[in-house]
This record gives structure tokens, C-alpha cells and sequence, in this order.
């Protein structure tokens, strides 16, 4: 009984390391569709969707049939219930990388804006937190885990700066419009990916701690 | 042990319900700032965010509590896994109702760009499924939480309307360009919280049935 378990944890674990490395493969395939222009990379992106789905609803059932059969205590459960909320997470990653992709083919139609110089910047960061969230989660180190959540405002500032230098090119001319407003829902996407990967690392810290650091708790709870 | 357990859940319930009208009431009170132009009321809104953050962390460290002290079976397992799904979505709710009180607050400080009249029918339907969506959860209605997952189409439709309607403001001239993204915003926001609407009813449907029917997985399946 006890060999099955942790077999089925294990099985557990592969399934949501398949789905990030997924997961991440499409929010990178859908920045470089954007910066090459190419379709069909974006294509494949949203083509993906249907698999994150899939794999989100696998690991939900599994980790809720683990709680359920073999009522595990401490780490086990620890660990199932950080693989509940990481599922969801990447589901809406998945989610987000697809709303890219879907602007970026709006995008490729019509000729560039403006070379693009702070979103790639934003992607760059952002894809190192997702990257660096599911490290943390795989080698349970929580520090790595505290430094991605310490990332998060700069991709929040980023977002608030391409925003503002979009809203000139809107004022410039009409032409310039549907454009803009493209970009500023890719950096918006994107900030909402750096947000979940926070929410990644935050779920991290508590499974390999046992602490709560969402919404800034410790620092409410000292003062 | 056992009374005790049944008490546990009972306090759970009940803060659950107390987040969730909360929740109902910011929501309702950032586009009713909206509509009546006060600002009061917009910050009103922005200042429960740190309400809802905590509720949000008691609610799921009870939960954990509850898992791990009683490892429960069945029924109660799944009420327990559902509740901290819930509680996840009532949070992202709040923090959107925060997010539409700060666009508020903006918005007011202009004039009006066009009399509103999609806005608030968005936020009519998006309102009602966030509430049978609590009620479909309180009288464990399978029913009821599936007609909300069905409506989720009709916010998308109006959100689509409402961005077409905006971006022709937008073309009309510079002066209108930052209202309308505000609007285009606000909307948005409206159909994310109509989302969350609909992965409560999901969660819903899974409790009271233990069927999973997210992702349409039970049409696929049957493929």
C-alpha cells in the first residue's frame, strides 16, 4: 500500500512537470511568435490549449482520488494540495499564452507599430519566474521562491510603462489604435503570467515551510 | 472528535459565506461607483481589498487544518477541496473589483465619455451568476450552477460589443483614447469576474456530483 502511494505521488509529480515544461514552452512560443511575426508558431500556441485542459483536469482527479483513497497527513499533504493550486495556475498560464498568441496573429497582419524593445523585456523576466517558480517547486527551495515574488513589481512597472508609451502612439492618429491596443493586452498578459507565477512560489514556500506569505501576511502579522 | 470536526466545518461554511458577500458586495458597489459617479464609494471598495486577503488566508489554512488533522473522506473531503477552489476565486473577484473601483476613481475625474448602457447590463448578468453561483454552492444545486456556466457566453458577447463600441470612440479622436481604454478595461475585468463565476459552478457540479465538467470535458469525453 505504501509503495503504491508514493508511486502514485510520483506519477503525480511527473504529470505537472510535463504540464510546465508545456506551459512554458507556450508562453515562449507565444512572445517569439509575436517578435519573428510568424503564424503558424502562434497557431501551434493556441492549437496547445486543448492539451493544458486535458492534463489540468488529469492532475485535479488524481490529486483529489490521492486525498481521497489514501488520506495522507504532513508532507504528502503538503505536497498534493501545492499540486492542486500550481494545476491551476498553469492552466491559466496556459490561458494567457494563448490570449498572446491570438493578438499576435491580429498583430502579424498589419505592419509593425514600433520595434518592440520593453515587451520582449517583460517576457524576458517573466518567462525566468515561471522558469524559476517550478525550480523551486521541483528542489523545494523555498528562497529561490521568495526572490521570484520579489520580481513581481518590476514586471508590474514595466506593464504600467508600456501602457503609457502606447497611449501616445493612440494619441498620435486613429491608425495607430487596434495596434496599441494589441500590445497593451500582450503586456498585460504577460504581467498576469508573472502574477501567477508568484502566486507559484508564494504556494511553494508554504509546501516546503508550512508559511503563508501571500498578500505580504508576514509582515501584517509582525506589525 | 467527531461533533468537533462537524463545528470545524460549520465555522468554515460560514466564513466562506461571510468572504462571498463581501465579495458580491464590492463587486456591486465598484460599478455602482461607476454609474453614479462617487468616488467615496470606489475607495470604499479599494480599501476591503486587505479585508478580503485575509479572509482569503484564514479560509485556506483552515482548510489545511481541517485536511490534515481529520484527513476526511468522501463528502466532506470534497466540500473541503471545494471550499479552498472557491476561496481562490472569491479572492481574484475581490482584487477585479478593486481593479474596476481604481478605473472608477479615474473616470470620474473627466466627464462623461458616452451615457453607459452595455457596461451595466454586463455587470447585471455578471452579478446574477456570481450570486447563483454562491447560491448553487449553499443548496449544493447542481442545476442551477450549470445555467450559470451557460451564461458565461453572454458576458464574452456583450465584452466583445462593448471593446468594438469603444475602439470606434477611440478613432473619433485623441481627447476620448484614455476614457475608452479605462471602459475597455472595466469591461474586461466584468468578463474575468464572470469567469471566476464559472469555475465556482464547476467546483460546484464536482461537489455535489463528483463529476468534472470544466473544459466541456464531458462532451469530449463522450466524443
Amino acid at each position: 500500500m505504501e509503495r503504491h502511494f508514493d508511486e502514485e505521488l510520483k506519477g503525480l509529480n511527473e504529470k505537472l512537470l510535463k504540464m510546465a515544461s508545456l506551459v512554458e514552452e507556450m508562453i515562449s512560443a507565444s512572445i517569439r511568435s509575436l517578435i519573428d511575426r510568424n503564424t503558424g508558431m502562434a497557431e501551434d500556441v493556441i492549437k496547445s490549449d486543448d492539451k493544458v485542459n486535458m492534463l489540468e483536469i488529469e492532475i485535479d482527479e488524481e490529486s483529489l482520488k490521492l486525498l481521497a483513497l489514501h488520506q495522507p497527513a504532513a508532507s504528502d499533504l503538503r505536497f498534493i494540495t501545492s499540486a492542486m493550486k500550481i494545476n491551476n495556475d498553469l492552466e491559466r498560464m496556459g490561458d494567457l499564452a494563448v490570449n498572446i498568441a491570438e493578438r499576435s496573429v491580429d498583430l502579424i497582419k498589419q505592419p509593425q507599430l514600433k520595434p518592440l524593445i520593453d515587451i520582449p523585456q517583460m517576457a524576458k523576466i517573466t518567462q525566468q519566474m515561471v522558469h524559476d517558480s517550478l525550480t523551486a517547486f521541483i528542489n523545494k527551495d523555498s528562497e529561490l521562491a521568495r526572490q521570484v515574488c520579489r520580481r513581481d513589481d518590476e514586471v508590474d512597472k514595466l506593464n504600467e510603462q508600456v501602457f503609457r508609451e502606447l497611449l501616445t502612439y493612440m494619441m498620435e492618429g486613429p491608425k495607430n489604435i487596434t495596434r496599441a491596443v494589441d500590445l497593451i493586452l500582450v503586456a498585460k498578459h504577460l504581467e498576469r503570467i508573472a502574477d501567477h507565477a508568484t502566486n507559484i512560489s508564494e504556494d511553494v514556500v508554504y509546501y516546503v515551510q508550512g508559511t503563508m506569505i501571500k498578500h505580504h501576511i508576514e509582515e501584517k502579522k509582525k506589525q
